[in-house]
């Protein structure tokens, strides 16, 4: 991880809330290699909308593939820029005035151009992605075929104009009413038990990279 | 819930994997019923940016509260279109070939002119968000007062113009490579054991709505 800070810049200045702002590139890298998707803001006309990638940080980039939702990265094109909003919620927070209800979570925003990976490029991005999710399984399975790599596209943004919102911690005290109960409920995107696909024999082990997507996502 | 069809118009047409775009009007409300928060695409100059806010349906509407990102309710001001994407991961699915590695998931996107609540709308639709985090905590801790409902936001979007897609099932079948394992890693937002506050006396039972909320996001 960097130790750098993160730039200040025109677009990556907080408006609201600005104290929950953090400047230290380390906490974006947590967020980045925590998330599975990013929601990436695609020119739609006059309607741009928000569409969930898969993502997965390398270095000073963010790499993104495919699509989980119902844009499409050829769109973006190339030289356009684009943002991506990583959002991790961590908690629900329970005071005893409910207009202190809040949430915990880890927000960041990266603005750039992207650039479309070719090549020996896309390739090392692809298997980074693989193995953001299931470490170790690309070398499990053997190499793709160029068809199937030829029908990809993976896009990669640098890290360096970015912002990232934190809210941590427990509710605003309040003494009043005494008889309420406040604090914080646990929130994460958990892992529950892997089910085997039904072609798959009983007996075929679960390999490494699936028992270590688990023990990244662990019950809060 | 409503049985109605949503409507097809240029917006909502989803150009990718269209075969997962889904019209009944009921998978929309089951997104919209178990999501925390939506990703709001605000106008922010050249650079628009998806900003997440905590989110609750009320029938035909979805309401809009506050921040958890890094943006403002403010901004949006009034009479302009804007689009809000809200997102569920249910599973990582694995593959045989790393190509077909997906994810499930249920993802919706609406468009529409929020309107900004005031007076009794207002405070009905701000017991309706909290009700959605915490049912009946509103009641347990007797009206906000006015000052607080006046530095409050709330806007209503209607759900006449939205899109919902879906990925679900296992993978892609291949025979090959038989040693590979190959299923579905359910994923879930999931709640843990609360935390109390430290200056609340530890004997104060948990109110039912914090039971509610656990009980609605169990491990997967």
């Amino acid at each position: 991880m960097s130790t750098t800070d993160l730039p200040r810049t025109p677009r990556t200045r907080v408006r609201r809330l600005a104290d929950r702002q953090v400047f230290d590139r380390a906490a974006l890298d947590a967020i980045l290699d925590e998330a599975l998707v990013g929601h990436v803001v695609t020119p739609r006309g006059d309607d741009p909308v928000a569409v969930p990638f898969a993502i997965a940080r390398d270095d000073d980039h963010l790499l993104l593939h495919g699509s989980t939702g119902s844009g499409s990265l050829l769109r973006l094109g190339p030289g356009r820029r684009i943002s991506v909003t990583v959002t991790l919620l961590d908690g629900l927070v329970v005071a005893r005035r409910v207009f202190d209800n809040s949430m915990n979570y880890r927000s960041a925003v990266i603005f750039g151009v992207p650039e479309v990976l070719e090549g020996e490029a896309k390739l090392r991005a692809l298997i980074t992605l693989d193995d953001h999710l299931l470490p170790g399984r690309w070398a499990e399975l053997g190499e793709p075929d160029a068809r199937e790599v030829a029908a990809t596209q993976v896009l990669r943004l640098p890290l360096d104009e970015a912002s990232v919102k934190v809210r941590g911690g427990g509710p605003t005290h309040h003494a009043e009413p005494a008889y309420a109960w406040a604090g914080v409920i646990p929130l994460a995107l958990a892992a529950g038990t892997p089910v085997l696909h039904p072609e798959v024999a009983p007996d075929t082990p679960r390999p490494a990279g699936v028992e270590a997507f688990r023990s990244r996502h662990p019950h809060p």
